[in-house]
């Protein structure tokens, strides 16, 4: 359930005009590095110089020779400065209040995983890209590529005590290792909501909604695995090949057509049912599947179902019927789906599906489960195109300012009765008022409060109101 | 700013009885997995056995030579279950909490930093316990050990266009690699408040007085690293051994004093030298060390100054002097604290202190700064052991069911409107009444929501208030 990304930095994506200037240093996460000069970038020599010369590593962007070490985070990682970390935190909030409002409970795993986890022989781009390694103990270990096989050993490992269904969310970083030739990133954060036990997930929908985006902005590509199923039936295609299959057609897009059709026959496929499956997969109506399959094919009977519940419980102009919907993990079983921009600009914003067999893969019993993978970087692309990101900017109750260094206990004690009251109080010291009122326009402060000596003999304070220039004294402890 | 724990998993420190029998598995986590049989564990089968196996990897405890994969996270790390989440999140909750009203911004990093940020050569335990390796492209990379590193270098990439001070807190996972013969965990969460550009960091008694600690519980230890550094001029001791023996002081305690004199012997210090530090560090009072010292003394200003803060802005019966404060980290330069619970039951609760030539070692321009590390586990011992810990059961709004499976559409649209409220709704289908009472109350739902065919043909709904018994009708849209 990866949806990896591209994109530019969140911070470029803000609506707000950043009040800093960037140095050249901030977009470089935002491409490959290879197009910063090393001149342009700040650079800074580290005093382990010697040190990291024994590890002798002249791969290495972050060392060079003479031990001078890169100011940017690996390559392909990113970091969060505040106003990045603010829209994150939105976002994930999001999350979360939609997972909360479904009745999902919150869990969590290591971002360290045993790499056995994660090896599918399937040939799925997620576990070509691991991010493995050998621990010092030498355990094979691997920076996750996704959340689903962790969550299933959870599930295993809590056994048969829990009760079923369980609705599960976590929000996590997932990693992967590509040559960055494309600059794409090696890390992002995924939403991912699972149920095992029950088949139904309807909280994407709800997530679009509170974010305000509509369903003709955004639309839910539907099919099932069981479609590819029926037509390796039709060509008495053994079962085995099924997951191989799945994992070739979903790169459709990506490869051509002769390419697709290349590797489906270098699986022992005859030019038939190559033929056939490219034909399933161009569908856009469930009656011309029904046709082309017959009636009786359960992945007929799936899809109809979903869209009568659709219709029923209101979202049916979010989804439609498109064949050629696989997704590319291994393990999916029937229902799959994506999220993709009706404009076509974007890559796929979620993906989900039913895994009922990932359990038993795992050697346990297995539960019926399904589950999405949301990523963070497409939804704020367009988010971002259509002008629906709130306003991002820092906000604080209150700066306190003593005018004089003797009052600087009183201003202390101020703040401290504030922020007692729940205000977010910054207190300030050693600066010029100048500086201070121009501090508070850039942190967006709601007040200043100023301690000064002639008041403060009175027990008075002199607040101003920075958005309405209107300012008044008030006594200190009759502050709110 | 590391304060690693080899405390039971959160799940054991929770107030509440867990609902759901414990197997052997979930307590492995907590102690070294040399004491479970592999029997006693809970295994599984992969079905990537045969891949596996092509990494000959016979030292791992997650593959064996059949292929058995353990169902547990790798060792020394945690998975975070309902229950475990839910006290996690509260917990993070009260940092983010503190550090909003302290006026301090959100900041992250990557989890997987360079190697050569945290390459120092003073001896310190974090750095010799580095979980580093070799990625795929040959770069030295590590997960990180602690945050303050990526913070100044995020300080340096931001440049001089960002107005100082900087206040910045971050909550994050790090990691360490060592022989797990006292089972001790190797990753752990920490909250960071740091402030670049000025020295006050008053946010931990705020945490404290938040979760119900008071100064009598708990107390936090101040010293100054210069005092360390009077010392060694008044035994003319070259500057360039003041971090090397910092480190090796900070061994107090977990070392024989007969230990730490052969270290500080080894480093070429004179015997008279090596006593008379030993001595100062064991003062506790601010006036001995004044005696001790002379007045003029830095470090004597510098903690005097910082008492009369105290004293001034009402914390001064958190604080103590105590010289043996030194804390392990190479980088501190001038004042140096942890808290400590005064039962003396726990290791230390939070430490932290200035650095304010963290930056120069990168190369940079250096600014005065100051922050602490707040680990994740040593604050629920105590919390626990206090008696302090909130109730921590989940928490559903309501549950609705439909009596019938005609009445699924209704029942659904129900849920989506009580949502649509903000409430956090469970819609059950296909189960039985009486396990929909059972699952009210494990799940700890206000409220039933029956959709039965007799109501619901008046456009009733029958509600039943879980924790009084309650029953009555209403109207569907008339439902809150």
């Amino acid at each position: 359930m990866a949806a990896w990304s591209s994109s530019p930095s969140l911070r470029h994506l803000l609506l707000l005009r950043p009040r800093l200037p960037l140095s050249p240093t901030c977009l470089a996460g935002s491409f490959s590095r290879r197009h910063i000069h090393s001149h342009s970038r700040r650079r800074f020599l580290s005093s382990a110089s010697s040190s990291m010369l024994t590890h002798g590593d002249e791969a290495s962007t972050h060392v060079d020779a003479n031990g001078v070490v890169d100011v940017n985070p690996p390559r392909g990682t990113r970091d969060f400065p505040p106003e990045d970390m603010r829209l994150r935190t939105w976002l994930f909030d999001q999350f979360r209040e939609v997972s909360r409002l479904m009745a999902f409970e919150e869990v969590d795993f290591p971002v360290l995983e045993s790499e056995a986890l994660f090896i599918r022989k399937a040939g799925e781009e997620i576990t070509q890209q691991l991010y493995n390694f050998e621990d010092k103990g030498g355990r094979r270990v691997v920076l996750r590529p996704e959340i689903t096989p962790s969550l299933a050993r959870l599930v295993i490992k809590q056994g048969k005590s829990v009760s079923l269904p369980l609705k599960w969310f976590t929000i996590g970083q997932c990693w992967r290792y590509e040559r960055m030739t494309r600059g794409r990133r090696r890390e992002h954060y995924q939403w991912n909501m699972d149920i095992f036990g029950v088949p139904k997930v309807r909280a994407i929908v709800l997530l679009f909604q509170r974010l305000g985006i509509t369903s003709s902005d955004v639309g839910i590509r539907v099919s099932s695995r069981k479609v590819l199923l029926a037509v390796l039936n039709m060509y008495s295609i053994p079962e085995h090949l099924f997951t191989q299959v799945c994992v070739i057609v979903d790169k459709f897009g990506k490869l051509t057509r002769e390419e697709i059709e290349k590797e489906l026959m270098s699986t022992g496929l005859s030019s038939e049912a190559v033929q056939g499956i490219i034909e399933v997969l161009s569908l856009k109506s469930l009656s011309k599947l029904e046709e082309v399959l017959g009636s009786g094919v359960e992945a007929v009977a799936d899809l109809k179902k979903l869209f009568s519940f659709a219709e029923q419980y209101g979202y049916a102009d979010w989804i439609c019927f498109d064949a050629s919907v696989v997704r590319g993990l291994a393990y999916y079983t029937g229902i799959v789906f994506e999220a993709f921009d009706r404009e076509g600009k974007l890559r796929a914003i979620c993906g989900g599906g039913r895994y009922d067999k990932l359990l038993s893969t795992f050697g346990s019993e297995d539960i019926p489960a399904c589950g999405f993978g949301f990523g963070d970087a497409v939804i704020v692309e367009l988010l971002k195109e259509k002008g629906l990101l709130p306003d991002m900017s820092r906000q604080i109750d209150d700066i306190v300012f003593p005018l004089d260094e003797v009052l600087e206990g009183p201003a202390s004690s101020i703040a401290s009765s504030l922020r007692k009251k729940g205000r977010a109080v910054d207190l300030v010291e050693d600066k010029r008022l100048k500086w201070v009122f121009k501090h508070a326009e850039r942190i967006n402060a709601s007040r200043l409060i100023l301690v000064g000596n002639s008041e403060w003999e009175r027990g008075m304070v002199r607040v101003k109101i920075l958005s309405t220039r209107e300012e008044y004294e008030v006594k200190a402890d009759e502050l709110d």
